[in-house]
């Protein structure tokens, strides 16, 4: 996620205690040496065709000179660092050499300009580097971080008296992920197989010194992706470190009034200032979640506060119906629909976090706080009932023109609001309903997904998962995307596919789910 | 100088002893830091407005956003390393800083776009950088050297919530010329102290690690940029070991049959395959002038056997009349009019540098040599009366074409086949019928001022520097250009202004000949 409005007087309060346990916890990197597989064409339309099996990934390129250009296919997505050695061959090098390095996660974003792109998010996301070697044979490996598959190699030039060779070109890759204790899929099923895969692969490369929403754009801690890439860790690698490390990161580094970020900077211990109803709530799933997956109950009791405090800041929000006020800024998440009104989903969110912060204080003995959370539980829940339930529709609505969306009766689902059966029956309706505005990203298609699951649809949630992670497979990803929409893969919430990220934390879950609910 | 044949079956051969030499004499650099005089606007055509003086040199720039840019004059043209700090205001910084450097040394290379750039020479020699800041604030030294006066520096973006703040811009200049050594001008002309001074910047900055041809192209030892600045450094600084070096540098590292190269790479210990009669020549100018000026008898002894290869090799070149036979490739240098014949200048530098070979054999006792080349230059002076020289036109003529032109005339007065008053007739005759090809730089009208002086013609010689080094201070040259020609300020030899070298060692001689011709 990208885009996001600055809090007024925002101010930053850093608690240096909780910041020295998140930095004890700065995890080892995993590191492998991949070598380009081929030498390939990328055509206009992003059509990749071979030029040249590597078979054994040694590469002797050239001789380049002005404006000769080469791209290659690693065969696989990676988050690390390109090495290179730059010869010269015939006279002696008279002028520096000028290279041009252009990384894509897709064949796509080699095809358009960089210098064409004009949209919202900063263009300095988008993958290149030029370089110039004064002098020649060069190795180098290249001292910024890339997220890639495809790279494309342009000789800016060289001079009328020598040419460029390109070779041992490798990449070392780099994520905080120990792939080794990923256990044995169970499936016989070849597309689970291959979601698994895939979703492995993107959950590895956004597992980093952080979780990182995505290795090439934003490379950061945001609240929702950490809670879904968490989930997908604890079950795929066992990882609890990296969780707990990013927990105490968020409670370390808090807004005004103790409001725990949208994301923030680890490398700066800066948290930003964007505050989103949903995501500050998150903190308290993924606390909870925390909790379930370790046991560590030090950690539980040393975080509880701030995910009390998340519970006191959203409850402020509240009009006296015990409805969330609805809001013209951006300000809650939910999903990147066009037009989504997030006031019936922030409402749920609310209650979804209610219940977990209330089972956290149960554990932890607080019975006067569980007891006086229930009561607002009841008193929300009733609430949401009586002005937000359209009993006619049989639809929860939201916001003042009572719209009828995807995200605000998943979320209510999810939170428990009516039984089981009256849950898959409303999701039911819903499909059949099937309103606008529509789910746009993995991240709300998993919510999706999980309710599906909590309401005995498992038949549905399977469909549905093979159904849209697998139409992204079909369109040839690695790793799992940002955004997909099956009915025009070319969507992208920031103006260009070109700032699009292609391998998301928030996209990588089908792993948890088919090792969890479909495996045999 | 840039364009270059490469020679066919090109080998170098390297001589140790001698190399060691010519590091060992590695110079001290000398530093300053110099800091930008004003914000400025520069127009298409380049010329340049004030936006903002900078009377403390102190500058906090923005803050700027996705396209926005600034261009600084430093005042002064300098060679080193830039530095700056760059920080963030704004929302915590979310994406990297994106920044392009451009560097001129006219403004008119800020306005035309590299990309644009299609010239003969390698566009590695344009001077920009772009860089990605992946954390701010940064304080950072660009990691290579620049000459330039005029900075541009374009922020290509930050992001939607951050902007960048440039401040404490300054620039590392580096030079081995010790100029606390320049004696004192002794002259109240005006137009002479201010050719000196330009003169001397134009010294300061092509002295280097070695006698660079020019600091921003070709950083590069070619043999008669080397002479020429050798000169200027004996007269203005009393530097002799930068000359030592540079004649080790060329003895050590010299291509087939112990030809010396017309330039060198001395960062690659690597002679370029490029020879041109008479840069192989100027090796015996270059040596007995630093005999002149340092009386280091040991040098000369030790360096005399490649200076005689020269000869020898030269005089392979002759025809069976005496005279050097012409070629169609580029074989010899001269100047870079076009279409100018070389026979005739070669000819007569083939004489100039036989006598000087003579001199150094008389001064190291080798009498039978001497004597050998008193009767080359006896036979070859000859040859040149019978064969070039044109009584009835009285010049000396070049090629199967019979061609009249400045450097023919110009060489064959420095070679002394005339006394001195026929050259002086010689050479007023040359002024009067101005034939054409004349000479486009200032590396041959140094030779025609020497000329000029050499014929007793000193009022002539000083007109001649005040009007065609003049016009280059008129057209606001804070050094010399590598080419110039009054009629044509805009003439590049490489098909673009941009790809021009600004401050070039062969046009920095105006002191050379104002402090040992011209002061009071």
């Amino acid at each position: 996620m990208a885009i996001s409005n600055a809090i007024a007087n925002f101010s930053m309060t850093v608690h240096p205690e909780l910041l020295a346990k998140a930095k004890a916890l700065e995890p080892k990197l995993y590191e492998r040496t991949v070598l380009p597989q081929r030498i390939v064409s990328i055509a206009p339309d992003g059509t990749v065709s071979t030029i040249q099996d590597l078979p054994d990934g040694q590469i002797q390129a050239g001789p380049y000179t002005r404006r000769d250009k080469v791209s290659l296919d690693f065969g696989e997505h990676m988050v690390g660092y390109l090495s290179l050695t730059v010869e010269s061959t015939g006279s002696p090098m008279d002028a520096p050499c000028f290279l041009q390095f252009r990384f894509g996660e897709r064949p796509l974003e080699l095809v358009e300009d960089p210098d064409d792109y004009d949209g919202e998010i900063s263009r300095s996301w988008i993958q290149e580097e030029r370089i110039h070697l004064d002098r020649l044979p060069a190795t180098l490996e290249l001292p910024r971080r890339f997220a890639f598959r495809y790279l494309e190699i342009t000789v800016l030039d060289t001079s009328a008296k020598y040419q460029a060779i390109l070779k041992d070109i490798s990449v070392r890759t780099v994520t905080s992920a120990d792939m080794s204790l990923v256990p044995p899929l169970h499936t016989q099923d070849p597309l689970l197989q291959r979601l698994d895969q895939v979703s492995l692969a993107t959950m590895r490369d956004c597992m980093q010194s952080v979780f990182e929403d995505g290795p090439k754009r934003d490379q950061r801690l945001w609240l929702a992706d950490l809670r879904l890439q968490a989930l997908t860790g604890y079950t795929c690698v066992h990882s609890t470190d990296l969780a707990k490390r990013c927990l105490y990161l968020f409670a370390a580094l808090t807004q005004n009034e103790g409001r725990v970020g949208a994301c923030l900077f680890h490398n700066s211990d800066q948290v930003d200032d964007t505050a989103l109803f949903d995501y500050s709530l998150f903190f308290v799933s993924a606390l909870l979640d925390y909790w379930q997956a370790s046991g560590d109950r030090e950690t539980l009791e040393e975080l509880f506060p701030t995910a009390q405090r998340q519970i006191e800041l959203s409850l402020k929000d509240l009009d006296a119906r015990g409805i969330v006020r609805d809001k013209d800024t951006w300000w809650c998440f939910l999903d990147w629909g066009e037009g989504l009104n997030k006031q019936a989903g922030a409402q749920a969110i609310l209650l979804f976090a209610l219940k977990q912060a209330k089972e956290m204080a149960e554990i932890l003995g607080k019975a006067d706080l569980a007891k006086e959370w229930a009561d607002t539980i009841e008193r929300l829940t009733a609430a949401s009932l009586t002005h937000l339930w359209d009993a006619e529709q049989g639809f929860f609505v939201s916001g003042a023109q009572r719209q009828v969306s995807w995200a605000s009766q998943v979320w209510f689902v999810l939170a428990g609001v009516f039984d089981k059966d009256d849950n898959a029956r409303l999701l039911k309706r819903l499909q059949k309903a099937d309103p606008s505005p529509e789910m746009v990203t993995p991240y709300m298609n998993h919510y999706y997904i999980q309710a599906l699951l909590d309401s005995g649809l498992k038949d549905d949630a399977l469909a549905h998962l093979k159904h849209y992670w697998g139409a992204m497979l079909d369109a040839g990803a690695d790793t799992f995307w940002e955004i997909f929409d099956p009915e025009d893969p070319t969507a992208s919430p920031y103006g260009s596919q070109l700032i699009n990220s292609y391998c998301h934390a928030w996209s990588g879950t089908p792993s948890y789910f088919i090792r969890n609910y479909f495996s045999d």
